[in-house]
């Protein structure tokens, strides 16, 4: 059997194998994806997000918990920060050694890029891909919740669960603001923690600064290390669903995925075409010199770039 | 006196409005820029970075002081992390209201940018241009170290320092990596706290494992509030520059970020055009739809789009 009909038949070995020729970059990931891309479209996609320490990745797993106790087969795309010079996963390598990796019906990754502009985004994007074809109804896409990366993975999610904690500084709640207003549900975690009653405080308080009268983003205290109120925030998530659904509005969504998807896409192409278009002749390494002897400026560098790709 | 004239004279009123205008993604200070470009190139530029809390600003604040004391005249952006949707500045309103502002020879500005898919790059990479056309000697760029959009601001500098405290937590050390790679020199800051030597004795142990054994960042202990060892601090990012002059190193730096602004400078025009090309005919909403109806996938409706900008 090739690689296709192992992925359509269950087999994780073949799911686990084209997520890293994701990761690596390979196009005949994309051309598999590409022939199989009818078969997708069963799973709801949560994008998870939090500061460093808010606890969302055991948070995840409790969730993941909840959800098999419906018989929902779960896939887990857990997202790790890049080093814009090595390339590599700072985490990469973490994997989660518990009890959900001997439950057949999850699938847990951890997802980093081998190198290439915004090859995380890609990767991450094509993993949601396979592990729709594979067949989970839910997947799960955790990732930190600052730096535009990670909010342009997060974009792509049906719904995004906002994960906080009591006490953090002033500085990370600006930071999570710009993540704030793309969440539809909050979950305050390790609620046990003095000062959780006012962080939920202050996030219902941000949310009444809210435009859209239509749908309220939840705000539910959990202590995921207790398994306090896990059963609370999937009722949430599950109503957040049903919104959309019922109002026409996850179709809206995923257009709008779908089309920031698309523009990334054919931006990510057009960066390796520059890079191929100059390599002749060392255009970009004469412009640069020229640059940097203010013979000329980076705009007009980039005039002339432009030109030869038109041409 | 045209605007030009004006920031050659160092009208601190038309440096202003100049990065406003580059904010606002306006063509004409593009061009203002061009023609003045080869009046730029004395401005010697150091990235402030650090997490959340580190006290970075105010770090930033007592450097610039210090260099006041030599007659050095200084230019300071402070980038603001940018929310997806808004697109607009965070703590983009943020004006520092000390001594500093009096000091004619300080220029300070809060960055942030009016939208579009990373303006906040090109109009940070233009008021530094800007500043330097203006006659600063040393341009500041101050900004959160998360996300790419923040290493990608960080990395045109010449000399990177690293601000950190002690007792962060280990998740937000590890997002820090990307940037412990880039950063010339360190600040361990808050120096009075206990942890303070963990700290810098871990940031040793991350050196001890780098591959440039020909120059070592140096980790210095300091208190920005309380004044202390700020001196010390400036004579390490004196020695990084004289260290990057004296190699030849700080040419190949620059080179490497011209070329860098370069292909993001034609990467931003790409996203316009295809944005310009598309919008005919409804071609991209077109295609949105038939991917989110899984008619064809995302990967072939980049495609569609690719062979329209190369006719």
């Amino acid at each position: 059997m090739n690689i296709k009909e192992r992925l359509l038949k269950g087999d994780r070995r073949a799911c686990a194998r084209l997520i890293t020729m994701l990761e690596n970059n390979d196009e005949e990931a994309i051309s598999i994806i590409k022939d199989l891309y009818r078969y997708s479209g069963n799973a709801y996609v949560v994008g998870i997000t939090g500061a460093p320490g808010s606890g969302k990745s055991t948070l995840t797993d409790k969730l993941a918990k909840e959800f098999r106790k419906e018989g929902k087969k779960i896939g887990i795309l857990a997202v790790d920060p890049t080093s814009p010079f090595t390339g590599g996963a700072i985490l990469g390598d973490r994997i989660r050694m518990n009890d959900l990796t001997l439950d057949k019906g999850i699938f847990i990754r951890s997802m980093g890029t081998r190198g290439s502009l915004g090859g995380i985004s890609k990767a991450t994007w094509g993993a949601v891909k396979v592990l729709d074809i594979f067949g989970m109804d839910y997947i799960f896409i955790e990732t930190v919740g600052v730096g535009q990366s990670e909010v342009d993975i997060i974009k792509l999610a049906d719904t995004v669960l906002m994960v906080t904690v009591p006490n953090l500084g002033d500085d990370i709640q600006a930071i999570k603001a710009g993540i704030m207003e793309i969440a539809d549900v909050f979950a305050v975690n390790k609620c046990d923690l003095e000062g959780a009653d006012r962080t939920a405080l202050e996030i219902e308080m941000n949310l009444d600064l809210s435009e859209n009268k239509d749908y309220r983003p939840p705000v539910v205290k959990v202590a995921a290390s207790r398994n306090e109120n896990i059963q609370e925030l999937v009722e949430k998530l599950l109503e957040h669903r049903e919104y959309l659904e019922r109002t026409g509005k996850l179709k809206e969504r995923r257009k709008n995925n779908a089309k920031l998807e698309i523009i990334k896409l054919a931006e990510e192409e057009f960066i390796r075409l520059i890079m191929d278009k100059t390599l002749e002749g060392n255009l970009l390494d004469n412009l640069v010199e020229s640059v940097v002897s203010k013979e000329i400026d980076p705009y007009t560098a980039k005039d002339r770039i432009m030109s030869l790709i038109n041409s």
